[in-house]
């Protein structure tokens, strides 16, 4: 069982009443904690913190979220963290309060055996039929509204099936229901953009700084299915799994791709752990 | 300090593991309590039974949400009873678990001084920049989703714009932060489609009854901002307070129209003494 610092007291409790379940007002991150580190620790709060400005909530002091993580996973070397902020409480209705007092929550789990699988040494997609919507003022961020990757990742339950693609009702392929997504053709790398729909991911994020070092050219076109079947390598990435090489699509097999193996290879580098495989 | 019942436990709280925080995975009905009558509580059962099947979370017992907010009532008249049901809690990710164990939350709130203003003597509205995202998975349905309604409504402080109406980013105004959008034209009443983003409303639900009973024609076309200014008669509708004119838009001043008050009329008679003006 998962204990939660809310607003610093452990084993808090939510209020019912918090604009973070009535109207999913708020934010959240999940971290990876590798080997006793919370992984792009900093990464995670930037966005965050830019997504607090973008709702109009107050940003969290990093320090204290910092501290209460730390105090959250005690002993605890590896799990996941996750850090939860909302608008706190209101009156009735959507129109957020005057004087904002966020609600903090902080939880850490310990890795067991219902963890992740391990994405390394590839894994098999589907497209889902769930779509997602665009909205220019809510993408990148990490909210709360996440009914459309819950009803797209309901859509199957076979343990082979390791991610699900997610398309816009105009047919463009964005992102995975929990990761990003990745393409390669012609020896540049394209990943979708996600100003339109989808989640600025932190793995994401360190990719696209990694392919930049490796002097690799790197492109965010509108991604079409056709354009999936064209590419010579395809992935996908988040934050608590590394990159996860799709290695059948279209009952078709494909090897993990060289430019692929590189950027794994980056961020083995980079503590991710997870890509360096068995 | 309204309570809550949280699967029939008084002051009860929630988790913050709850889907519904993580996620809004889940519904909410608002429901007007007049004169001791919980209002078309009939219809608010109706849309939450039809929202839970279309998410897959097990439809609520609506004899015990009855009998839970009659005792959560207790001897209040007026006000304004909400419940939220949610997946209830589950592992870690989006997929929902195999068995759900939905959590129940039901309040009630006494009517006070900051209860909303009538909107029977007509009300002006604006044009919200904050966009709707189409998603015909989620449309009409009343989700725990509602970050959109909730930055669309931060547009504005001035209490003499009583609403927002929010359009697709394609440019068809479906409805108002909080309330569905009606327009007459050559006699015939219009509302937009909520079959791709919107709330199937309650009132919405009678209106179109009465105007069946009325004789009224009714029909449900794509709504530009072209269209509005071409209306004979503007008005929004809501469960909490029955019809409100638009008699002011583009500046332009507008009586309440013929057609309006005849619903109007029509509603008081099914107990929506909101629309009968002071």
């Amino acid at each position: 069982m998962t204990s939660w610092l809310v607003n610093g007291q452990r084993d808090g409790h939510l209020s019912p009443a918090d604009r973070g379940l009535a109207y999913g007002d708020g934010l959240f991150e999940t971290i990876a904690l590798r080997a006793g580190r919370l992984r792009f620790l900093d990464y995670h709060f930037d966005r965050l913190v830019a997504g607090c400005k973008r709702l109009g909530i107050p940003a969290p002091d990093c320090s204290q979220l910092t501290r209460e993580l730390e105090a959250s996973r005690q002993d605890c070397r590896d799990g996941t963290a996750k850090i939860i902020i909302t608008r706190g409480l209101g009156p009735r209705g959507y129109r957020p309060p005057e004087v904002v007092a966020p609600t903090r929550l902080v939880s850490v789990t310990a890795a067991d055996s219902s963890a992740a699988q391990a994405w390394s040494s590839g894994i098999r997609v589907r497209l889902c039929t769930t779509s997602l919507s665009e909205n220019s003022a809510l993408a990148g961020m990490k909210t709360l509204n996440r009914l459309e990757q819950v009803m797209a990742r309901a859509e199957w339950r076979t343990p082979d099936i390791a991610e699900g693609l997610m398309m816009t009702e105009a047919g463009h392929v964005v992102c995975g229901t929990q990761s990003n997504l990745f393409l390669v053709r012609h020896g540049t790398l394209l990943t979708p953009p996600v100003d339109r729909c989808g989640v600025s991911g932190v793995m994401r994020r360190v990719i696209l700084e990694e392919a930049c070092r490796l002097g690799i050219a790197v492109q965010t076109p509108v991604v079409t299915v056709a354009a999936l079947a064209m590419a010579t390598e395809l992935f996908v990435s988040n934050s608590l799994q590394g990159i996860g090489p799709i290695v059948r699509w279209n009952d078709e097999s494909r090897a993990t791709g060289e430019l692929t193996r590189s950027l794994m290879a980056a961020l083995v580098q980079r503590g991710v752990q997870e890509c360096a495989g068995d």
